[in-house]
C-alpha cells in the first residue's frame, strides 16, 4: 500500500509580475526549502499554459508543491529556521499567499 | 536530471458538504480517472487539519492532484471518453471546482 501524505501546494503572486529578476529570486528562495528535513518531493512551478477554461486560475505567479509524512512534518517546517528565514527574505516579493493542504485518502 | 512534469491540481466544493455519500461517491469517481494512460500519480485528498492561518484555504471539499509529462498529455486527457464520462456521472455532486495547472521549473 502506498503511503499517505499531507500535500502543501502554495500559490504566490508577485507585487511585480512583469520582474524576471523578482520571479527568479522567489524560486531560488523556494529551493532552498528542500533542505528542511520534514519537506519531502519540493517542486517549484510557474502557471501552464494548459487551454484557458473559467475553472482555472491562472493569475499566480510562482508555486511551490510540497509532502510530508504527517501533520507534524508539516508543523516542524512551518516553525523551522531555514523557512522563516525564506518569508524573512522573500516575502517582500509577493502581494498574496494562497495555500491548499490536502491530505491524501 | 529529474523530469519535469504538468500538475494538474483540482479543488471541488459539493452542493451538500455534509453528505458523506456524496463525498465517496466524487472520491470513488475521480480515482477511476487514474486508468487514462496519460495520467501520472493520481491521488486524491481532503482538507488537511493543519493549523489554520488566514493565508490558507480550506473551504473545499475534495481534490484530485494528478501529474502529466506534458501539455498534450493533459489535452489527451481533457478529451478522453473516460474523463468525459465522469464529469458526466460526477458533476450533479458539485457546485464550484477550481483549477491550477503548475508547469514544474
Amino acid at each position: 500500500m502506498e503511503k499517505k501524505s499531507i500535500v502543501h501546494h502554495v500559490f504566490f503572486w508577485l507585487k511585480d509580475p512583469e520582474s524576471v529578476a523578482d520571479r527568479n529570486a522567489l524560486i531560488s528562495g523556494i529551493r532552498k526549502l528542500a533542505d528542511i528535513e520534514t519537506v519531502k518531493n519540493l517542486s517549484v512551478g510557474i502557471a501552464a499554459e494548459t487551454e484557458m477554461r473559467d475553472v482555472i486560475d491562472n493569475s499566480w505567479n510562482v508555486a511551490e508543491l510540497m509532502y510530508f509524512d504527517n501533520l507534524n512534518a508539516q508543523a516542524v517546517y512551518q516553525a523551522h529556521p531555514l523557512h522563516l528565514e525564506f518569508i524573512d527574505q522573500c516575502s517582500h516579493l509577493w502581494s498574496k499567499v494562497l495555500v491548499y493542504d490536502m491530505e491524501e485518502v
